[in-house]
């Protein structure tokens, strides 16, 4: 795999997305980035701080390992292929692994749009855990994204 | 966005797979290529012959767009990101647009590896239409695969 500043930001997302300090957020993402998942194509994250917020709280309640299986990119475009694993810290649900492909566009060395695309099945038990959760938790959380 | 051998070889595949011959799928795939939709890695085709056997038949029931958003790679991987526009000939289900992104190995100027990452539930319309022709088709549309 070749490398290049444009590659080695987005790595440093996907394998860091779950740890990031907001700042770090701001270095990486452009002001205006828009960032969804595919599957929920109108849970838009805009902004750096936004996909921190969207992002961030995930680590508390799960154990994360975010891995790199196949990176490439030019000037403007960055692709990434992940496993993502997951282990519910409480065991409230069954640990899962899911396959992700996040496609990044960049701008003046950040990013400005990110699009994960992951089979909404294969989120299950995350997206379980948001349903029996959001009751206990803020009602933004019951919108059935992953983050 | 750069182009290349590999990155063309690439974009005929996603453009043009609904249409391609036997021979073209065999000028494009290796031998030993193994092709499968993220969400069912179990339903495998490995082989041009395989691959073209399963994607062929779809035009057959629908008339099918294939568009490359974004198409990026080095020498050994090439990953695009398509929308995939469907529409049954026979309005049995409603039209649906299937966003996707290819993940391709390549050695020696042959695609060995096809990963589609894809969400099943927006691709709903094509998997109920091959439950409900399953009966009258053969039994081997029914493994829930998307082709």
């Amino acid at each position: 795999m070749k490398t290049s500043p444009n590659i080695e930001a987005v790595r440093k997302l996907c394998e860091r997305w779950a740890w990031l300090s907001e700042k770090e957020f701001a270095e990486l993402l452009a002001q205006n980035c828009i960032y969804y998942d595919v599957p929920f194509p109108r849970a838009q994250a805009v902004g750096p701080k936004a996909a921190y917020a969207k992002l961030s709280p995930l680590q508390r309640d799960w154990d994360i390992g975010l891995e790199v299986t196949s990176i490439v990119g030019d000037a403007d475009t960055v692709i990434a292929e992940r496993v993502e694993h997951f282990r519910n810290k409480s065991n409230a649900v069954e640990p899962f692994d899911l396959p992700v492909v996040g496609v990044f566009e960049i701008a003046d060395g950040k990013i400005k749009a990110w699009r994960d695309y992951w089979d909404k099945s294969a989120a299950e038990p995350l997206l379980r855990f948001i349903a029996i959760s959001s009751g206990q938790r803020t009602p933004n959380q019951a919108t059935g994204d992953k983050r």
